[in-house]
Formats: C-alpha cells, sequence, structure tokens
C-alpha cells in the first residue's frame, strides 16, 4: 500500500504546506553524498596509480674509479595492499557512478522500499570493502613513514618523499570514501525506518 | 500513528495463521550472530593479547670466545596496527555484548522500528571499525609472512613462527567479525524493509 502512495505522490512536491516524507528520504543529500563518493575515489585512483618514483642512489664499487648512481623504482604495484585499496577505489568508483543514476531515479521519485533496501545493503558492502581497504593501504604506508625499529623494517619516506605523499593523498582519499559511505548508509536506513514508521 | 500500532501489536504474537511479519524481523537469527560476534571477537582478544614470543640468536664476538644469545621478544604491542586491531576487537566484543541484550528485547518482541533503526546505525559503523582494523592488522601481518624486497622489509615469520600464528589468528577473527557485523546489518535492513511494505 505505502508503495503505491509514494509512487502516486511522487510527481507534485511543489507546495503543500505540511507536506508527508518523500519517498527516497533526503535525493539531494543521497545524490550530493554519491557525486561526493565519485569524486574522492577518482581522485584516489589517479593518485595511487600516479604514485611512481625513482631515486638514484650513489654506489661506490672497489673495481672502479667513478662513483655509479643505481636507479631504484617505487611504484604502487610494489605492495600488495596497495594494490587492494586501488582495486577497492576503482570497483567503489564505478559503483558510486552506477548509483548516482540510482539516486537521479530516488529525485524522480519513484523509489520503493526495495531500492533503498538494495542500496543499502550494497552500501554496507561497499563501505566494508573500502575501509578494509583503507586500513591494510594506510597500515603499509604507516610503516613507510615510520618504520618499525623492532622488526628492522625501515622507513622509505625520508627517501621517496613524493612517492609517500601519493600514497598518503589515497589512503586519506579512501577514509573520506568509507566515511561517505557509512552516511549513505545511515541515510538510506534512516529514508526506510521513516517509511516503516508511517 | 503506525509506532502506537507497532508497540500494541508486539504482545500477542501467538497463534493468528498467516501472521504478518514481526516486529524484529528474524531476532532468533539476530541473537545467532550477535552471540558469533563475541565468540570470535573475545576469541580475537585472546589470541592477540597472547601474541608474544621471544627467540635467542646466537651472536659471536669477536672479544668473547665463546657464543652469547640476545634474546629478542616479539609483541603486538610493536606494531600499531595491531593495536589498533587489538582496540577494535575490545570494543567490539563489548557492543556485542550489550547488543546480544538489545537482541533479547528483541525476542520479547518489544522492538520498534527505532530501536532497528540505532542497531542499524551501531553495526554499520562497527563494521567499517572492524574491518578497517583487519585490513591494517591484515596488511602489517603480510609483510611479516611474506616480507617486501622493493623496500627491504624482510619477513619475519620464519623466526617469530607462533607469534604470526597468533596474529593470523587474530585477523582471520576480525574477518570473521567484519562479515558477522556486516550480515547484522543487512538483517536489521531487511526488518526495517519488511516494516516500511506494511
Amino acid at each position: 500500500m505505502a508503495t503505491v502512495d509514494a509512487t502516486t505522490e511522487s510527481g507534485k512536491d511543489a507546495a503543500a504546506p505540511p507536506a508527508p516524507p518523500r519517498a527516497g528520504g533526503f535525493p539531494g543529500a543521497d545524490l550530493a553524498l554519491r557525486l561526493l563518493l565519485f569524486a574522492s575515489t577518482l581522485a584516489g585512483l589517479v593518485v595511487l596509480a600516479t604514485a611512481k618514483q625513482t631515486v638514484l642512489f650513489p654506489v661506490t664499487l672497489p673495481q672502479l674509479p667513478q662513483v655509479i648512481f643505481v636507479s631504484m623504482p617505487a611504484k604502487f604495484k610494489d605492495s600488495p595492499a596497495l594494490i587492494y585499496l586501488l582495486v577497492a577505489l576503482c570497483v567503489t568508483c564505478f559503483y558510486s557512478l552506477l548509483t548516482a543514476l540510482g539516486s537521479l531515479k530516488l529525485i524522480s521519485g519513484s523509489s520503493t522500499p526495495k531500492t533503498l533496501f538494495l542500496l543499502l545493503l550494497l552500501d554496507v558492502f561497499y563501505a566494508a570493502v573500502m575501509a578494509s581497504a583503507t586500513g591494510s593501504g594506510g597500515g603499509v604506508a604507516w610503516i613507510g613513514l615510520k618504520g618499525n625499529s623492532h622488526t628492522r623494517w625501515n622507513k622509505i619516506c625520508d627517501t621517496y618523499g613524493k612517492f609517500c605523499r601519493h600514497i598518503g593523498g589515497a589512503v586519506f582519499l579512501g577514509l573520506v570514501a568509507s566515511i561517505v559511505l557509512v552516511l549513505l548508509a545511515a541515510l538510506n536506513a534512516y529514508s526506510l525506518y521513516r517509511r516503516s514508521r508511517r
């Protein structure tokens, strides 16, 4: 019954004074958050994919009179955790694009509780995936930044500064994406809650 | 209006043949999942807190005739990522205990959409926290297991086998807890969805 009400009501949302809650809850906020999600994951993808720096290390060999330089590149592909972060950012970016279109459907007012429920499930799933990828990338980035004297893992960020700034930026954008996904899940949950009270 | 209906209906849920969906959705499954969450986080806590191993390394000094042994302990406190995992497991364990009591209330039938909504919000939040802690612990554990030749971070699990088994176990239990939290969020979302269709 509630579904029929929502779809018939949805066309006219102009100036009815104390209007009942809309079908999609806050479709404008939903769309804005999904666009923010898209922007942050896309930026994270670009920042992470371009994280590459080559440093020349001077090496002296007793056989040779002059100093030779050995180039040592650092790239995100060297760490499985950063590859996981890239894949998660990529998949979430694609997801945010698709659901932004779904959100436009919400704005047009044709959302059903089923749409909200499915979006909520997907948001929760992607929030967990993004959070775990951010955690794993962040854990590795932290070792790169601070090192670990107990395991004798030396920090690399004093040498590979630019590389580390890219990784740090990607982890930060991953964190933003995770928070946005949690907020989206909360928003959809609230929309379902409002409908369930009616 | 709907809220009043729900609370008055909730007392009598005995044997009306084609009964409408219950208030709490699947309170039995909810309680079972919360107990599983409690068990996994408690086990993870114990396994992680007891992750300690001391290895004796033989050292030969030119000044001394005999070989001396240097003890080098490995404990979870040496890594910020593992401390984060411990804190997340601890907080989630406490949360699972509290909400298992809340779930008993669901079984008694006195749940409102508001309870479901708040539980859903908390489940999503804790799922994100647990997932990020699992990711960060897993990222560090992976370096300990495999090392990283590019950054010259050597693996430590060939020496500290028992320690690594504990860390791996804690990360696995953290993963189980994250999955259970996502399932709990999905279950609560479904309960809200069922109510919103009525």
